[in-house]
């Protein structure tokens, strides 16, 4: 299969890369980096990737921000952050990316396990995550001529332990090659509207 | 104690004003009808209606709009409608509120059944509600001054079928007074980081 895969400089992103590039054609995106580069905060920026990489089999993203804080200090600005990068980003890429899709290509975003299993300074990254594991499930119905689409929750990974363990005590870590496995499932497997929870 | 209930007016609202009306002070917001005028959509509107209202012990909002149609036809700005409008409206109730709200006071947001279980036409009211959802578990975390935080997920109301019953077939209608006592279950009890779902 050809698969574009966006943030694949990210701890994730290289896990899922050495996972699936012994069987498939992987194009690499990243906002700076990568074979191709995207900024998914910019419809523009998205469908000129598109354009560039032309008609693939699935669409792989485990990009996206979102603003960390307190909740004390957020307001509705620090809120727009994440959802205009992890949320509308991720679901510009399925938006815009069903133009250049196969028949049957698959879409698979990155949520995140603060949905149902919150901490402090992480109410918007909760907000976007249970976004997009709820818009997932609803845009599997609809998606045209085969298309899949799923969602990947995972909770922290090991890799990431030396700068967020501190805010994920008490949270069993995963290695993100476990991790990547969902991905594989996701873009390998048949299933859609699924949210493969890693945690 | 005295309730702000924004969306007063709606289907679900009057029910929830009769439930509560007869055991506390209930200050109606409407965007054009009520006590008081609101546009939730708007933080300054949110704002005058908190400084109008005056300190309180309960919020409860069953208000917000989304973009209801096919998938094909949708794209970031259908989305659009409902981040600002059902999504950040009432979120911007909890994050402007807080400053006017009393010790102890009680959040109480709407979402839906449609964050798990799908229906076509309506992946911006399932991505909304799920990102309500997971922001409720996650703000009840941060939340000051003993103030608690919940959301009421309704399926669709018995006397909202004559006009959305095309769209849920299948699904168990629930009487609006039904729905209505998970508000008051909000308002009136000791949890906080819940998911009431009526469905």
């Amino acid at each position: 299969m050809k698969i574009i895969l966006v943030g694949a400089s990210g701890t994730i992103g290289k896990a899922i890369d050495q996972e699936l590039k012994v069987r498939h054609e992987i194009i690499r995106v990243g906002l700076s980096s990568g074979d191709l580069q995207a900024d998914i905060t910019d419809p523009a920026s998205i469908r000129a990737l598109f354009e560039k990489a032309g008609p693939f089999d699935a669409l792989i993203s485990a990009a996206g921000k979102v603003h960390f804080g307190a909740l004390a200090e957020m307001g509705e600005a620090e809120f727009a952050v994440g959802l205009k990068d992890k949320l509308m980003g991720q679901v510009n890429l399925v938006l815009i990316g069903r133009e250049f899709a196969n028949d049957g290509a698959s879409f698979t975003l990155t949520s995140g396990v603060l949905s149902h299993d919150p901490i402090r300074f992480g109410a918007s990254a909760s907000m976007v995550n249970g976004a997009i594991d709820s818009f997932v499930r609803s845009a599997a119905l609809e998606l045209p001529r085969g298309m899949r689409i799923n969602s990947v929750s995972p909770t922290v990974v090991e890799e990431a332990l030396p700068a967020y363990g501190p805010y994920f005590r008490g949270y069993k870590a995963v290695p993100a090659a476990e991790a990547a496995l969902a991905y594989a499932k996701s873009a390998e497997g048949a299933q859609t509207g699924q949210i493969y929870r890693v945690w």
